[in-house]
């Protein structure tokens, strides 16, 4: 049976999101993490990436300062520190200390990469703006760094090796299933 | 090993995304679906959700035009229909039709549901911004339609009912594990 709601809480845990780290560096080379759901690619060619991250946030004033940021890939196996990465602030702690992540140096811009992580998305700022309450970063990608063994020659994702997370709400959070795999 | 690509080839690969169905209509009550992987929530107060959609598709003057769209999410069970809306155009076939999706008055807007899928956001347009190749659609969410059976009292989805379908590039699709839910 249809359910109507107009009081439209949590419509945000209607589509469970996979999750990324995005890393950023303030003026002092200081990096920072934070996990995020809302993101999406956003355009080819020129390729784009959109962010959604709070004011609240200490990485929202680093990104606005720093002009750029990486968006991080995680698998399943490192699910506690992702976990940890949006749960804490950088206001409070070093992530990268705390979760014993390996910063390494990104191709293209100052903030790291996640050495963990399989797959990297090197980003200049090329657009903000607000939407509600939420800032919109919309970054270019002028470099993709990945793990080889992460994907098919085709650039497919091999889930049979990397089990990306998906973020259901309420500190929950799944996989996708290697055995579904379907193609049409 | 990392590799690094400055040509930047299928990024959108990286990060397999829930599949999502648009519903639109234009002025003579003609609806239209169209399939897409790029769209995000981006605020929760007020409710707003993203869609990225390329000009070349037909819906992208139908929700212009109209000023609204629907945002239907749908299990794996229907993988082929929404398969199908993703490759055929609406300006060639009528995909009600052709799917044998039951369309459904929506509450608050023109769009139809599409009753065979679990959700639906019901979105009045609030903004919309070229971005690269693709317009950013933004919708203000002004009523969200559920099956009741697809979520727990909390607001999460059931898994255990629901399996979401996970885009992962070149016609191949997943869903999520419902055997790996993890609450941290």
């Amino acid at each position: 049976m249809k359910v109507y709601s107009e009081k439209i809480k949590t419509f945000y845990y209607l589509n469970p999101s996979l999750a990324a780290l995005i890393t950023c560096v303030d003026s002092h080379g200081y990096s920072n993490i934070i996990t995020v759901a809302w993101h999406a690619s956003i355009s080819a060619y020129p390729p784009l990436y959109g962010v959604s991250i709070s004011p609240k946030r200490h990485s929202h004033n680093l990104i606005l300062d720093s002009g750029e940021f990486v968006v991080n890939f995680a698998s399943f196996e490192i699910l506690d520190k992702v976990h940890y990465c949006g749960k804490h602030s950088g206001r409070d702690v070093n992530k990268f200390e705390e979760t014993g992540f390996t910063s390494t140096k990104a191709t293209r811009v100052g903030a790291p990469l996640i050495q963990e992580c399989y797959a990297h998305l090197e980003c200049r700022l090329w657009d903000h703006r607000v939407y509600g309450d939420h800032l919109w970063f919309v970054g270019e990608v002028i470099s993709v760094d990945y793990d080889e063994e992460a994907l098919h020659p085709t650039g497919l994702l091999r889930i049979d090796e990397i089990s990306p997370i998906y973020y259901l709400g309420s500190n929950t959070y799944t996989t996708i299933d290697k055995n579904r795999r379907v193609k049409l």
